[in-house]
């Protein structure tokens, strides 16, 4: 992997970089819309290009089930696939465990579970997860982990932990000899310390391309998942891309950055948006509500988005109140503009020298909204 | 209304024309895209004008239901609401009577009803039909009709005609009143066809812009429709346009526009778009089958729609299977492209003087589908 940084701030431990894969490169801090099944839900890769998405990811373990990763391979690859012709990073699937609708089970070989839909017993290994990826044709492809619940603690902790460096291990080789362009081992060790030091040492040992930082934005209170982030990106060497898996809220982000982290992932943009929460500076609101029938702004007064430019308010609740899916693609579009936007601006504020100055600006003043992370999370 | 007839077919009525209107010019035959409550499902404005759409018709009744006619007329009128600039045509609202989910009783002064939302008792009379119509800025509206079902006959089919001629009267008053650029009645009057030519004399008195064609394509066997049909245009004037309403399928199309039918629409082509049924110039097929899974060919081969230059059946089988939206918008995006380029090869023709053997080339062997149609009915 090709990572240079290209300016530091001085304030903070906020970077700007340029991260080169074989389908293009990313410029950091980055934001990737989540295309778990191979589609960023409801919009086409030519409305991502349009508001200027660099990267999406998509779910290994999800397309190694369905439509099955034989069959993408046989199509090309994933990028041919869906017609993304930049980077794809893949999720292992490794959080999967931690949902319990997927039923799964843990033993050393792997995750073991169910088809859903064939009722088969499967057996995913931190083989097939390397495999699964090649055959994707991943840019940057995530080893299996073993991701414990934000409280696990104790032997359990350890055990976790220590399942998911042998995995680690096992996937690296495999990924190694694959020839995958790009391979990030993904940090554990809930909130011990000790643990994630210890973690990060081992892994570092396998000659990763980067780091994805795993366990957090998982139920924990904020002030101790960025205690616990700050601490885990001190350990990360300087001159490795860092992923903050599954953080998408405007605040945290912005927290993150200042912590060192470079990209990020999350379905809270596009989940919001099903539900008709739109993301402004002022905060996010509810499009669904009676009010906004007669509203004739945009959905962000100053957006310039393409549906800021073209839709109003009154429309969009019309369409989502009558369940039209185009009320679902507006808002989502929105949406995930709004993210890359920011990230933008960071990047901006970090080659100014003002990051910090950006943060206050931009941070929310009421960033918590526990109903809608739930739900973000849900999908 | 400005009509102009640019040729006529010798070989059979089939003919090629100019409708202007005041967002623009529409050239006849032509097929129409459903955008009942102000979307066309799935679709953006700007993927209907890429492949071409001319005019899209909205439903007058639905619209007044939900946001309400003077949400929209606020807003700036539909066209400026759904950000659609070119001719739209509403539908009145007269066939929700046939459909018993209404729960509409009909009385002299017109439509009564319970608002699904808030349970309020609603009565839609013709004058607010054309009021609901001049609010939404319709280019080319449609009269309140009563539709009797199919096999309607004796008293209550004579009542049902009378009812709609002197609704048709009524709203015909109201809504030049208004200044309603183009208002066409419906000829009713089910398979008696003394009935069909009553009708048609009493509107021809209203001094219509063009007409309506109702109750055909609501059950009645398709011989049966095609002579009633071919009576009917045979009655009305050479110089007003004629528009069969909710036909959409390549054979009653075909054999509809050689009978001198110059508009048409219909939702068939985005419900059979949803349940994954795709229009082909070999007949229809169903994307969702597991043996299109691996197939890497476009929807239907030869065809230029931008779904077909892009994405592959194995593609859109996977997001159909999986539920994912964008699946969807792409097979409604080709079924609509496919009618669109029917229609437009239908004008070709008429021109080059060809249609009969453009007909027979094109006719479907076998366009007969009952289950599609029902399904395709009850959206």
């Amino acid at each position: 992997m090709s990572y240079k940084i290209i300016a530091k701030d001085t304030k903070t431990s906020a970077r700007l970089g340029l991260l080169t894969t074989p389908h293009g490169t990313v410029e950091t801090p980055a934001f990737m819309p989540v295309a778990t099944k191979g589609s960023v839900k409801t919009l086409s890769p030519d409305e991502l290009r349009r508001i200027g998405t660099q990267a999406i990811i998509a779910n290994a373990l999800h397309l190694h089930i369905r439509p099955g990763h034989d069959k993408v391979a046989a199509a090309g690859g994933l990028h041919r696939f869906m017609r993304w012709d930049g980077p794809i990073f893949t999720d292992s699937g490794g959080f999967q465990v931690i949902r319990k609708a997927f039923g799964i089970r843990i033993t050393e070989e792997g995750l073991n579970f169910r088809d859903f839909y064939s009722g088969a017993a499967r057996l995913y290994t931190p083989e097939l997860c390397m495999k699964t990826q090649k055959a994707l044709g991943s840019d940057i492809a995530m080893l299996l982990d073993d991701c414990p619940v934000h409280d696990a603690d104790g032997d359990k902790l350890r055990d976790i932990v220590e399942r998911t460096l042998r995995w680690a291990k096992r996937g690296m080789n495999r990924g190694r000899k694959l020839g995958i362009p790009n391979i990030f081992p993904i940090v554990q060790g809930g909130r011990d310390m000790g643990l994630r030091a210890h973690c990060t040492e081992e892994l570092l040992k396998l000659g990763p391309d980067g780091f994805g930082i795993g366990g957090l934005s998982i139920g924990e209170p904020k002030p101790e998942m960025m205690r616990i982030l700050g601490e885990t990106t001190h350990m990360l060497p300087e001159d490795k891309p860092r992923y903050l898996m599954g953080v998408g809220s405007v605040n945290e982000m912005l927290d993150s950055i200042a912590l060192g982290v470079d990209v990020f992932d999350s379905v809270f943009p596009t989940q919001c948006a099903r539900h008709g929460t739109i993301f402004t500076r002022e905060g996010r609101y509810n499009m669904k509500s009676a009010k906004m029938d007669s509203d004739l702004r945009p959905l962000d007064e100053g957006c310039a988005c393409p549906v800021c430019g073209e839709f109003t308010r009154a429309y969009i609740n019309h369409l989502l109140r009558e369940g039209e899916m185009l009320g679902m693609r507006l808002t989502s579009i929105h949406n995930v503009f709004f993210l890359l936007e920011l990230v933008k601006d960071a990047r901006a504020a970090i080659l100014a020298g003002r990051f910090e100055e950006f943060r206050s600006e931009r941070s929310l003043k009421d960033d918590e909204n526990t109903e809608e992370r739930d739900l973000a999370r849900a999908g």
